[in-house]
């Protein structure tokens, strides 16, 4: 059976490769790390990159934390014992570019398990665009498709809707982005099985690297106008509002006195709120708006 | 007993003076009103002013809504029958100024009754200076406390307290500034005591206005520098955190479907996050941290 202390070194391993690729294709921008110790148990490093060539503000986290498991947990499950203790490892990724014509992206790969014997994988990539380019999202979801592929035919068709009803904000009617793929307590009953969610959600983080700086690439040279950057603001803003009223990581950060600075460096350095701005039909805001919606096929 | 559209026809009547007032003492500013149906009943008058001399962005609102009990306050309450009915009326305050020496306000007057027979009032005032000026904190304070003592010699202490404990960011270990009075489920068993209360969430209310014509008059023409201009961002980032984590109004109101603009109108035109700011030590931002902390008096 894969031991838990593997899987906290490979997902590290994963952190200094993807900070690497990102520097590589930003040019300037340089992470920071701030190393921290969890009171409880275990700890992290917190990687920051800020007011880089293309990215403005990315976060590139590790952790591995353990202790009793929190009793918001034990509470709902009898089969819980108070000396049960926890463990969860995993890489959190948001970054926010400086053009608008580049997007958002997050991934997450966690793994969690309890002394009981209970385990599981947890994880994703999803995609935010300012605007909607219809061929960066046919390529998104194609990288997605191809790495889910490879593991299990039922893979990308159902990680793909659960990432649409999970990056969902339900009190603007819109997805946050484009979605992308998530997943969460994928588990089994023996060591092979392990091995394969294992094998699988190390292709998922191996595959963030190559799929984002590709469209960092391409597009972080586009012009854009004031207009641009100001809608921009305004879709940071919903991003945001997904964040703090929805996301459960954040939530559940946050709820267990979590480091506050690592759990919110998904937020941009500005958002913006304009009361109720309605962009001109026609223009490329509203087709964007379009997209923002569950159930596109995106993928071929 | 005083009945509730006589409650609902002063707080709208509250709304147009306090909008007059504000308007007077922005010179430049005018109120927009968008007017709004509920579906299941009542609806409401949303006021926004955008981009005014003093006030950035700045939201009164009235609303009085009824209809069928939500599910989620039936659930928690045997007392109440599905038959039963609501009613809820209140003003709603958020200003967000351009200048940072001028400090964020909030306000909030509000009746709740049930066809049971249950009734409450609720409300308060409170102040979130970018920078915390000691006179205006004295002066705000003190000018909530006489309103308080008319009424109760123990409503300011109470109510400042109540306000200390509500307006707290926990992930932040900060308060959300320097306070005010916060006040909920105030109720009586005669039409006195009904009359009385309403007496003194009255005269809330209509303290709002010279309050903060009076700060905003006293301090818009300060100069700033960029840094001010960057810490006031940073603190609005703070006002975002505290209102889509924590307050429990935006909460109710997203989760029951209520009109999402009206409901963010508090959130400002623009906030920022920039990871793990630390203002320099003896620094006036240093200082104000200092005073973000319950229990600090205020008053004389």
């Amino acid at each position: 059976m894969i031991q838990k202390e593997e899987i906290s070194l490979w997902f590290q391993s994963l952190q200094d490769r993807i900070c690497t690729s990102l520097e590589q294709a930003d040019e300037t921008g340089k992470f920071m790390e701030d190393k921290w110790i969890r009171e409880e148990g275990g700890g992290g490093r917190t990687r920051i990159l800020q007011n880089g060539n293309i990215i403005e503000k990315g976060g590139v986290l590790f952790s591995a934390v353990h202790g009793p498991v929190p009793a918001f947990i034990t509470g709902e499950n009898n089969s819980i014992k108070q000396e049960d203790t926890f463990f969860a490892t995993g890489v959190s990724i948001v970054i926010h570019p400086n053009n608008p014509m580049v997007p958002i992206i997050h991934m997450n790969v966690r793994y969690f398990e309890m002394s009981n014997g209970i385990w599981w994988f947890g994880g994703g990539i999803d995609l935010t665009p300012h605007y909607v380019k219809e061929e960066d999202a046919h390529f998104f979801h194609n990288s997605l498709k191809t790495v889910c592929d490879k593991h299990d035919p039922s893979y990308y068709e159902k990680f793909k809707k659960w990432a649409d009803d999970y990056f969902f904000i339900p009190h603007r009617n819109e997805t946050r982005g484009i979605g992308g793929i998530f997943f969460d307590k994928l588990s089994g009953t023996d060591a092979l099985s392990k091995e394969k969610l294992f094998e699988f959600v190390k292709e998922v983080g191996s595959a963030f690297a190559p799929i984002y700086t590709s469209i960092m690439r391409k597009n972080y040279q586009e012009k854009f106008t004031t207009e641009n950057k100001q809608w921009q603001l305004l879709r940071r803003g919903r991003y945001v509002e997904f964040n703090l009223v929805y996301d459960k990581g954040t939530k559940f950060g946050l709820e267990t006195n979590g480091r506050t600075e690592s759990i919110l460096m998904s937020l941009p350095s500005n958002a913006s709120w304009f009361y109720n701005y309605i962009p001109r039909p026609e223009g490329k805001e509203a087709q964007t708006l379009t997209f923002l919606k569950k159930g596109i096929q995106w993928s071929n």
